[in-house]
């Protein structure tokens, strides 16, 4: 059995928490981040915070046993005062109220003491999860990725559905598209799916489109455009 | 028995010679666009050739009977030279070599005589597709909005393997996030599953994505974040 206390109450925590309840490897407690007093001993203590409350969280757990490990994809290894420290940064963008499937769901590793790493390995397969070990540096150039993957991509979304919206079009039309073009990429590289006007450098699309665009859609249309091609 | 006539040879017509071939209820020949004689008789004729030539190939359809019809998503109706003239866009990027799922793939429908619209509903669904009501107007709108959400999305995708690549991340960690951005905006509108340092206004964490991008990477994100900040 991991004993793992859990400090914070935000997405991440009520996620993870629900996801341990169930795991019969794993006996978790969760603690508000504003009463860290008499907290129980544990194995692993995660602080499941926002970024700039790690390091305030971290310094009032000073002289506490265990692995103190934290959730977040941009906040480095060394913000944290411990020992023994790590990283259990679950790569998905969580939404309240929307059950999660940790089996899907990457944990990115990292720890100061080498011995640690399979403790961590073992927390995220008891919630059927796979575990890659990535350092700092790494975590932090994968969240700007993710930033290209997921934000930006959903900005992409926001588009089309302006542009269906403005012509009494329905966006589901394009769901099935949207699948396809997010699970295309799971068995050949985004730069070989790449199709469109862009890619084919057909001038008179292109220029039919700028005309029927706003001005900033007309901006991004034009610099994806010609980073397509510069590709 | 709905007896049909394909012309052409590549991608969209060979997904579509495969499914109508497993149908039970429809009847089909392909043809190639360059021997357009003594094709035999069909109650709709599909142009499934590249855009520039299916005014070519109509026009030697002159004296044809029956349902003419294009599966473009671009070009109108009226570039047919046919009395009953219609469109049979499927709305999906085709890969050569991949087999294509008809069932989740909606066609876009229009008919010079509405009553042909009942037809070309019932092709759809002989290959158990749905079928939309959709004009050329709107059918070039969704065409632009396919560019976004489809070939820009796609870049996105590339940019983010790019950033992976350079720092020895396996791009793969990114795969369940980009199947979660995709498949979250079947239950909640883009923009309100938008998150991220753009949305929340992050600006340390924005300086720090832009210092670590290349010059391309840099413009795109500036203009995206600036777009999602607007929205």
């Amino acid at each position: 059995m991991i004993k793992v206390v859990l400090i914070g109450q935000g997405n991440v925590a009520s996620h993870l928490l629900h996801a341990f309840e169930n795991s019969t490897t794993v006996e978790v407690a969760q603690i508000n981040s504003r009463a860290l007093e008499n907290i129980p001993q544990s194995d692993v203590t995660i602080i499941a915070v926002s970024d700039d409350a790690i390091s305030i969280v971290s310094n009032q757990l000073e002289n506490r046993n265990g692995l103190l490990v934290h959730t977040s994809g941009t906040v480095s290894l060394e913000s944290l005062t411990a020992n023994r420290k790590g990283v259990f940064y679950p790569l998905q963008s969580f939404t309240k109220d929307t059950t999660v499937d940790f089996s899907s769901i990457p944990f990115c590793l990292e720890v100061s003491n080498a011995d640690d790493y399979n403790l961590l390995e073992t927390l995220a397969q008891s919630i059927c999860s796979k575990g890659y070990r990535i350092n700092t540096k790494q975590r932090k150039k994968l969240h700007m990725a993710a930033v290209f993957v997921n934000n930006f991509t959903n900005h992409m979304y926001t588009i089309g559905k302006d542009i269906c919206d403005e012509h009494n079009v329905p966006f589901e039309i394009l769901h099935a598209l949207i699948e396809e073009t997010a699970s295309k990429i799971t068995s050949i590289s985004p730069a070989k799916a790449q199709t469109g006007p862009a890619k084919r450098n057909d001038k008179q699309t292109i220029k039919t489109h700028l005309e029927n665009l706003n001005l900033q859609q007309q901006e991004i249309y034009k610099l994806i455009t010609k980073s397509i091609q510069n590709n």
